[in-house]
């Protein structure tokens, strides 16, 4: 599982990449606070090896800006606020500032009261759920984070695509181990391709359990922000439509429970009992969730981030008709 | 789907079937009060049509009461209370009457606050997980609940059974449609009968996704409470250990986001969107996640709960060994 750049892939580092993919997006119109926060949010998944949440995504984004389909700088409103809770509406622009913003928001009261939670409508694509889960981690919090998404998946025993990939994730801070950090889409791909429920299609093998998460994560996201839901979700491939996304957000202190650091002393043994557990035959390793995605960005911050050649050029290109630099100092690979 | 007894079955009523299991653990040593939660929790499984939860296990929970390996009258003790979380050791006691305490706790600061968590440590099986997450329904809350259990479930690439079948319960209120109820073990059989990760063995069709809910449930119930986890709890079939058993529980008020009148006529509608889209062909219907055990508790409720032959007797072995009056008064079936 050693993180080697192919030989196609420019390996660039972290902070040039987030520094081009802010300035790009500023140069999209977004306002410069704004694009730094979606810029580290699009970087940290490649850091995270989930390049399809990552800077790839910057050309399309730059389109949805400029075509007006995404607002450059929303009128972002604070909807609902109680003492536990907060809803904003994005104003249908970028995902991830509104995101990050009603992450927070959540997180300053859940270190007040010990537990909150929060939504956001009206919003788009906010890359990996796991980013906002994470943001509780330093407060000794668990982090819950979730949206809904384009339609791309049928209810069992349906035929319609209703529900989108609608990922959940939970970020539990550890001690010395990794945190646990448990983000994963409601789908997945079966035998033949085709994306289905978590648990595959039909019920055999319970694949009513995943789409009963996808149903969930909508209901959350969308039904519980008076967001778009359901059927007023764009199907996949289809043109986005203006906002029709929404996330949710919450945050318990571990404190609330249990003292933290003796929390985080018997999260390390459990995790660790589990990696020390004897292995299948021919596998070496077993993993706990989140831990090989923290692997991958401590190596990939001390090594680079291995962009393929079809992602570099079409970073180059945007650079070239935004009229910014592309200087992301390639740290390995064929110098531009 | 028709809920029919088939023919060895006895048909009871609801009434008098709690009656009996709380006459056979107050026999067995359990205070009056926590009796009647516990029978009511085991019929709310027979009702709801998951029997291995149900008035079936009344011979062995009063072999254990009467062991001492479950304490019939424990010591309960608040362990940590904080405006929106609250922590019980439950003293070795029956998993249910802790666990309605800790959930009514629970959703009585979610009204005070908006939001709440809470743990019972120290106890052991409380049945059906969404028994008690539908406790929040009727406060117009959304109710979570989930139990760490026996090992019975390797992880993905591991060899030892190291996770339980640790249920999750979301409980979501709706208007006219029944409330979405999604009650689900984090482990499915695969095709050879063998308990595996909900979405089955190995990484391939996602078996670590499952694995990663068993471990975040044994993380949120054991590790959170400070009770036993991991490698601590007996594994499957094994003897039970003392109080080797924790549930987490949370709760959050709808309206901290959306007006619940608002919200339960949109939940309505997204139901309805689902079960109401185009079947695959052979299918005529689409369920939402607890429709069919609330369709089951209803006929039940109204003509009987079919009891199988086994059960029928072991229940009046039991009331023979008790020396208690066995009077189901069977609405259908053959009298005894």
């Amino acid at each position: 599982m050693a993180d080697v750049a192919t030989s196609g892939d420019r390996v660039v580092r972290e902070q040039p990449l987030a520094t081009f993919a802010a300035a790009a997006l500023t140069r999209a119109g977004v306002a410069a606070g704004d694009a730094a926060v979606a810029a580290r949010v699009l970087v940290a998944a490649d850091l995270r090896g989930t390049p399809e949440h990552g800077v790839g995504r910057l050309p399309a984004l730059v389109r949805d800006l400029r075509a007006g389909t995404i607002a450059a700088q929303p009128p972002v409103a604070l909807v609902r606020e109680t003492p536990t809770s907060v809803l904003f509406d994005a104003g249908n622009g970028l995902g991830a500032p509104a995101a990050v913003r009603a992450m927070e928001a959540v997180i300053a009261k859940a270190r007040t009261l010990g537990a909150a939670f929060g939504s956001v409508r009206n919003t788009n694509d906010f890359g990996i759920a796991g980013y906002y889960a994470m943001l509780a981690l330093p407060h000794d919090q668990i982090g819950i984070a979730s949206t809904n998404a384009p339609r791309a998946v049928t209810p069992t025993f349906g035929r319609d695509r209703l529900l989108g990939e609608n990922p959940i994730a939970f970020a539990i801070p550890a001690g010395a181990e990794p945190p646990f950090v448990l983000d994963f889409a409601t789908t997945v791909h079966d035998a033949s391709g085709e994306l289905v429920p978590l648990g595959g299609p039909g019920t055999e093998t319970s694949g009513h359990k995943g789409y009963g998460l996808g149903l969930l994560a909508d209901i959350l996201c969308g039904v519980l922000a008076g967001g778009a839901f359901g059927p007023d979700l764009p199907a996949s491939g289809e043109a986005p439509r203006a906002g029709a996304v929404s996330h949710f957000f919450a945050a318990f202190a571990v404190g609330g429970l249990l003292d933290p650091a003796r929390f985080k002393a018997d999260l390390d043994r459990e995790l660790r009992s589990v990696k020390d557990s004897p292995k299948s035959p021919g596998y070496d390793r077993i993993y706990v969730a989140g831990e090989l995605e923290h692997e991958r960005t401590r190596d990939r911050r001390a090594r680079g981030i291995p962009l393929p050649a079809p992602v570099w050029d079409a970073l180059r290109s945007l650079a070239g008709d935004l009229t910014i630099p592309f200087d992301l100092t390639p740290s390995g690979g064929t110098p531009s």
